[in-house]
């Protein structure tokens, strides 16, 4: 692949949980709220990292064809449904409740730096949200958290879940742009592999707080990408803006 | 139909092309500009108004299924060809020219009122773009304009260009919302009897001076709509924003 040349970025794409929003404290304080309504004493930290786990291989099913498309709300749904068993809570939680547990990831907290960072990007380049979460949810998230984006991108209009390709690529065929003139910002390891194989640049963005306390994030050394950087600010930086 | 209720909308979809931008003064402007730069003399007013004249006959024949999808880009490409041969100018534009001209179509003037109320109407509802220009089209129109959308939604996710119900429609499914929840706002009675025919709720948004000095546009006395407003502010004004 041809040096980095930060003049040939048309369009910033920006992963979304991780990447620009806090997924884990979100969910975790939603869900700490939710079950406390009913009287279930949760960890809520911990149900929030058990549900995030049960995303890669239920999205996996689905770009293996192993099933039909399916929004990752019903993704969420399914694998909330499987966990609720296991803690011996499912009666404590009717339908409606589960909704409203599904619907706690439309509404996460940015990461401190990412408004001002993307308002940033946002002043020299298309800047979109490129995102595995389905076109309603990421509309929701975007405008509660105030994110600065040009326009919001989906897997579900490839309906295919990143890394697969088509999911980058249908992204810089509606944006009208070649592949390589598309940076896509990622914290995650599986990501920037992927939109590098799609023939995108990447930039890798370290959220080591991602995980909880507990937990290790993908860091920056063992990750390969055109750009590594600490957060928005840095990365707005790193492109002149 | 039922009664029309404020409170039951969630959506407020934006066409875009006359209702949320002045394409003629901007299309003019940048024609008599790009004209001039090549030294042709040219009608620039009413060269855009046989430009955008072609527009509906092109669409009709993607949407009767006379030929396969088109973008807008690719219908204003072809309809600029012929035109360009009626004025017996075809030897003064190159095809970069030609790709210049088309790009008029990607920058034009918000009408004065729009940022204001479209900011307005964004506070209490999810405010989206929805026009048959192509996802890059909006995206960068909306951009460079500032119009202050949640998200862009383009009739090109449809592969059906308005008034065919599957735009609405699609839509509406991207939003997860119902049909009913959404408002369509146009200033132009075939988009707004599309949107009603779909199931959508509707607002005529007169622009008395869409099409210039010299032709009349769609008035509100002809067409049967939920809301008639006379721009955003007013529009802004009767959802109680």
């Amino acid at each position: 692949m041809a040096e980095f040349d930060p003049e040939a970025i048309r369009v910033v794409a920006c992963d979304i949980f991780g990447t620009t929003v806090d997924w884990r404290t979100g969910v975790a304080e939603q869900v700490a709220e939710i079950a406390a309504a009913r009287g279930v004493d949760l960890d809520a930290g911990g149900f929030a990292d058990a549900w995030r786990d049960r995303y890669p291989p239920s999205m996996q099913r689905v770009n293996r064809a192993e099933r039909d498309w399916a929004y990752l709300d019903t993704l969420h749904r399914e694998s909330l449904d499987e966990l609720l068993d296991e803690h011996g809570v499912a009666h404590a939680f009717d339908d409606l409740a589960r909704q409203e547990l599904v619907h706690t990831w439309h509404r996460l907290p940015a990461w401190e730096d990412a408004v001002e960072g993307l308002s940033r990007l946002r002043d020299r380049h298309v800047l979109v949200a490129l995102s595995n979460g389905g076109f309603a949810l990421l509309t929701h998230l975007v405008k509660a958290a105030r994110l600065p984006f040009d326009a919001v991108l989906s897997a579900e209009l490839a309906r295919a879940y990143k890394p697969a390709a088509r999911a980058y690529l249908t992204a810089a065929e509606l944006l009208d742009v070649e592949p390589a003139r598309i940076l896509m910002v990622a914290a995650h390891a599986w990501d920037i592999d992927g939109a590098r194989n799609a023939g995108l640049r990447t930039a890798f963005l370290e959220r080591p707080r991602e995980k909880g306390p507990h937990r290790t994030a993908d860091r920056a050394a063992d990750v390969t990408s055109d750009l590594a950087v600490s957060g928005f600010r840095e990365l707005a930086d790193s492109l002149g803006c």
